[in-house]
């Protein structure tokens, strides 16, 4: 799935050869990830990933992702780290493309999400927020609310193959939305992509979160919201109160919301469904149905979508 | 590419207690491969690959290629031994598939193959055939002559779309190869499936063979003639006769050829070449254009096939 750039030997040990990370064992392809080229390296001493950047991320933004990584490093989150070369750079080019060394977490995803696997997201969810605090760069979210309309309206002459009535139903969403999104809100460097594959365990305790390229600077309670959609529904699209819950209170265990946060998370909620719910639909529509890819159902955050809109408040998601 | 079944985390967990290798930490999908789902997997003390054997591989094979992998081991060729679990069992089930774990090599397969690697490859190739001689299984060659023909027809219909003429160029061929191929050539244990990303090195010294999951009973020198085409032709189809000179040399330093396989080496290549350009093109074929895979060019095959029917003796392939 995810080796779309091949490295030859000769340009890997001379790339390998900036580094002080001893003489290269091994170099493995992963089939993770779909944004990047990602390969498990191996030296005599230590594993790491050699990821090269692919068109999807944009070049300019490299430098925000891999300071970010140190900084929240640094300040104790459990993340990969980049590996400096002996000139201090941590990113440089491999195979005509931009690349980097970035320090190996042990752990796996969880392939079924307990609500043990929620309340430690929450913790180091908060943690990673507050981390950031004194983060000096800064990148808006280029997939927020004001994107959605593009991105609908890219979709929509074909959008009613997937479902009928599909777009009337997301244009009425999209006027609510873009009407009510909140600003003031407290923000800072969120994730924005805190899927279950990217967040590693070992059993229940957390080890890692990892991809870190769609992070950017918006709203913490947005950053929630994500969680909400990826982690607190059943595979039937019913919501778990309970997974909910424990996200919920072990993330304000660590930073408390505001009322503000809390009566907008309902809305924030509807905001994070329509954002994946508008790439996963344009990427269906743009993905041969027979590729070798899994394309992930947008209808999906269809049923989400309507789970939050009839939310009557953030007690539905389990706060007192 | 190469992760067609899922393994949950409780399945996982509960596979590797059957085993004495420590506690799993890691478990990434390896995008290399086409049959099977590989799995690096890393445990406290060490690093296996954990293989699902997939639809492709005939599941009462198995045995014979797990056994042969502990028998080469055993006898000092450097390839991936199958792992026990407490029970001494080397192959259960995981996620509904055969799955079994294997001790991990380094090394790396070689992008750009030197007249070096041909070596270390012709000298780890003979010492292979001679190590499978007290090997008890056997496997026949299900894809060697006798599968061709039909191979040919389940193309034929559609064969010319990949270049006109081919279907009459490949019965005619066919025809001769099936008139002439030889029998009572010194065989044993073939691997079969030779090519360079088999093949791990350390620089110029070769560290591993893997994936024997081709491997049957047949002649040791069509082995060879599969490795001819497969390491000793350069992109633009030339062939290099440095690389099948050290090739061949460095194998007859271990085991010499007779007489009867070097003057059938040109017609075993070209067996070697069809069965390889037949297999590419059925699944050119059969592979949607926009698929996510990268097909395979038959026409590559096609170029070697036109080589070694030129050729006057093995005295071609740089043998004195």
């Amino acid at each position: 799935m995810a080796v779309y750039t091949e490295v030859s030997d000769d340009d890997l040990n001379a790339f390998a050869a900036e580094y002080d990370i001893g003489e290269v064992v091994s170099c493995k392809g992963i089939a993770e990830g779909i944004e990047n080229t990602n390969y498990l390296l191996g030296t005599e001493s230590a594993s790491y990933i050699l990821t090269l950047y692919e068109k999807r991320v944009k070049e300019q933004d490299l430098p925000f992702f891999l300071a970010l990584m140190e900084h929240l490093a640094a300040s104790g989150i459990p993340c990969p780290i980049p590996v400096k070369g002996r000139d201090g750079v941590a990113l440089r080019r491999l195979s005509g493309r931009p690349a980097a060394i970035i320090t190996f977490l042990k752990g796996m995803w969880p392939r079924r999400v307990t609500p043990a696997h929620c309340a430690g997201l929450g913790r180091a969810m908060a943690r990673m927020h507050m981390a950031g605090a004194d983060f000096a760069l800064a990148r808006p979210n280029d997939l927020s609310v004001q994107s959605w309309r593009p991105l609908l309206e890219a979709s929509a002459p074909r959008a009613d193959e997937v479902r009928g009535g599909l777009v009337g139903e997301l244009v009425h969403e999209l006027d609510e939305l873009e009407a009510r999104w909140p600003s003031g809100l407290p923000g800072g460097v969120i994730h924005a992509d805190l899927f279950p594959d990217n967040v590693f365990f070992r059993g229940e305790t957390l080890t890692g979160l990892i991809d870190f390229y769609f992070a950017c600077t918006d709203f913490f309670a947005y950053d929630v919201a994500v969680c909400l959609n990826a982690w607190c529904f059943e595979p039937d699209h019913s919501f778990n109160i309970t997974k909910a819950r424990r996200l919920l209170s072990a993330y304000r265990a660590e930073r408390d919301f505001s009322l503000e946060e809390l009566q907008a998370l309902p809305l924030l909620a509807r905001g994070s469904a329509m954002r994946f719910l508008l790439t996963r639909l344009y990427d269906w529509l743009n993905t041969p149905p027979d590729a070798f890819v899994t394309r992930k159902d947008p209808l999906e955050y269809l049923a989400k979508l309507r789970f939050h809109q009839a939310v009557a408040g953030p007690g539905d998601y389990g706060l007192d």
